[in-house]
């Protein structure tokens, strides 16, 4: 996903035109929708030396490791040396997040907030560079102000269960807690009126634009994490199975286009290939019916966490995760009948789920790269920051993790998660009596006709 | 809300230095974070020059009503043409809104639909304008895809309801209700799909930030009317009080500042006067009051839409529009003393509701306005669009309605709603019967509890 755009660039440069006024003052004309005429092409080329002078402070990964590592590697040709840097950082990073899923939830969350703030300010930077605003604090400070504003009314709804024992004590976190959805508003139109209170004539365009920059990371980072976490508190499984998987892919699909590449997949990324793709796809459908084999019987994984981390006994194995019998299908019933079995397998739908996922992870998840690495290219830079040595920044290595962690998040939605026995009874509490008298008795007719009473 | 920025034009194009080569070109230099300098300066002016350059084509009003009435109106001087053309077309608004609102919720919900639209074309305008962006046909029917499916995404869930009844009939369409978040996700990944697949050589940038306007425009537009028409389903009076709220307050603003206005409000609209916006918050308040008195006793403007439209005898008359005794406070109950009463008045709650609206309508509302203003200078227009003679384009008229919208939402939600009881019920009835029974247990001992049973 780190490939070089330089290639392009020369090539670029090539058919530049060289400058000259009449070409730079764009001619005055009352057809202001340029075609792929020649001026438009000028346009392009400008748009683009400009793109690469402003994104020049964005800092980029140089493989190295300071003064006393790389003294010691510059014995090794320079190729294997990013290898050796590259290999290094990935075994720090998998044995960290090892350490920290051992850990449980909690730490988890943690990780995901920290790989948050770090994304956010990564794209914020970019954005500061290219509108050139990297000199007005106030209105730097103005983006940090929505990150926090946006995770208070993300997760404010959703944390509150978790959080619900310490808040009650106290009375004004209470009033944080009760009027959720008004304090976010308020905030929201503080940061909203400062904005417009902090426009500067001659920057206004700017202003507007890295507003605009800010409002859209908040969506794509903020928003997708509080999935993740709400992914996490569904039960492990459902945060670790998808992280996996896309690492997977990006591993097998490497892989599998190194040995056998041939056919290139897109424009956008030269290096991939079809045959990456598809045996990247099939490792992962494997890797996931493997990984769910591995741990579907362990109440650590599998238990959602509410219910884990207040009795770690008291979990019931949900349903996704208990073993059921399935018909066999068929053409392989055949074999059964030989056996004198009954031609039943035992399994848990979980492994069904993970197929969706893997499928998921193998075929949509590359474009969430393609796109990462098309964004890349339009802001002329090579990654999104350098923050883990021989890998780029934090985006660069979490980029298809997003959509994954939306997708896993729809589809528990939709197939997975019941509403909450506990939840419904706390709504029901707030309506009137006679509401309340209402359901009872509707909910004993029905509980009745079904025998349950 | 309509100030010409000619004016600062005229003044950004005296200090502008003559083109040449040297200053365009941009220095090489390692710095570049350019600060308030003089090649910083030029990089505005270039920028300010441009943007005029390419929304030249965003049609602006001109107050002309075509030929035959423009004829008939040119005997007045054109200070008073403008005035006639806006006057009648407040007129024909005003007209068509009530005729509208008399039709009932459904009516009013396809108006919000229809000038939803219309506001994102605008919007939209500017930015294939800007970006130059013309000429891709199919990458302007992207947003227009976008547009659809976030519409689906946000009334799928709130609507299924109110169009329950046609879509159980049909097992296709019950599939899109059932799996609504799923399929709008599938919707959405076909769109982000087709985005990465349409990038083009040399026109990233553009593209992207065509994707990110589209983006923000549907976050800006699509999310507020959805919140304005669940504030309609929750009976008509919280759409329509906070509507009249905001016309009056940009009236009443507009009068007291032309008759007392001295003092000047903000940089970013010269014409806003101190007077102007006192003067607005105190007639809005106390139209607001007035307002609420005319409608409190009236079904059809007070009760939810669900309950009226399918029985309108039926409806009970929400609390926030039942009489209540309220103590007056101290000062004020000793002329209760003298006429030997009580000291209590009886009002309902949604003349207090009514203050907390119009005082936001009167402060933060025009906000909404500064920030169109501002960000209508920034592209260098003066209106959205022509669609209304004489007023510019329907952004123009709804700018602080948007903000209104959602400040109402989340008043209702903080401060009104109450989970719906058959909604409730039905979910109850999703879980597992063990739940079911616990529920039905614990909801029957709280009952008891309370003396209910």
């Amino acid at each position: 996903m780190s490939d070089q755009p330089s290639a392009d660039n020369a090539e670029v440069r090539q058919r530049r035109v060289p400058d000259s006024p009449e070409s730079l003052k764009a001619p005055e004309r009352d057809d202001v929708r340029p075609t792929s005429d020649e001026s438009d092409m000028d346009a392009v080329l400008q748009d683009e030396d400009r793109m690469e002078r402003l994104t020049k402070a964005i800092p980029q990964d140089k493989g190295s490791l300071g003064e006393f590592a790389d003294s010691m590697l510059e014995a090794l040709p320079p190729r294997w040396r990013n290898w050796v840097v590259r290999g290094l950082f990935t075994v720090i990073m998998i044995s960290t997040f090892t350490f920290i899923v051992n850990r449980g939830a909690t730490w988890l969350m943690f990780l995901v907030f920290l790989i948050q703030f770090k994304c956010f300010q990564e794209i914020i930077s970019i954005g500061l560079a290219v509108y050139r605003l990297y000199d007005f604090p106030w209105f730097r400070a103005l983006s940090w102000y929505f990150l926090l504003t946006s995770n208070y009314f993300f997760f404010g709804e959703s944390l509150i269960d978790y959080w619900g024992i310490v808040l009650k004590k106290d009375n004004f976190l209470h009033f944080l807690v009760a009027y959720h959805r008004l304090v976010s508003f308020a905030l929201y139109c503080i940061g909203f009126v400062s904005f417009v209170l902090s426009l500067r004539k001659g920057y206004y365009m700017r202003q507007f634009s890295l507003f605009a920059w800010t409002h859209l990371t908040l969506l794509l980072i903020v928003s997708q994490s509080f999935f993740i976490i709400q992914n996490i508190f569904q039960g492990l499984i459902w945060f670790l199975a998808p992280v996996a998987m896309i690492i997977c892919c990006d591993v097998m699909s490497y892989m599998f286009g190194f040995f056998f590449g041939k056919t290139p997949l897109i424009k956008l990324s030269p290096k991939k290939t079809w045959e990456g793709f598809i045996g990247g796809a099939f490792s992962t459908v494997i890797f996931g019916i493997l990984l769910s084999l591995a741990l579907y019987n362990r109440p650590f994984f599998v238990c959602p966490v509410e219910h884990y981390q207040i009795d770690s006994s008291n979990c019931t194995i949900p349903l996704a995760f208990q073993l059921q019998d399935y018909p066999v299908p068929r053409p392989f019933s055949f074999f059964f009948k030989i056996l004198r079995k009954e031609p039943v397998i035992q399994l848990f739908p979980f492994v069904f789920h993970s197929i969706a996922l893997s499928l998921f992870a193998s075929i949509l998840g590359p474009f969430g790269g393609f796109f990462a690495s098309g964004f890349k290219r339009a802001f002329k830079i090579k990654d999104f920051g350098d923050v883990i040595p021989g890998h780029g920044g934090l985006m660069d290595r979490f980029d298809c993790q997003l959509l994954m962690g939306t997708f896993v998040m729809v589809y528990i939605h939709s197939f997975i998660r019941v509403p909450d026995a506990s939840k419904l009874l706390k709504q029901i509490m707030t309506l009137e009596p006679q509401d309340q008298l209402n359901i009872f008795n509707l909910l004993q007719s029905e509980l009745s006709k079904n025998g349950l009473l």
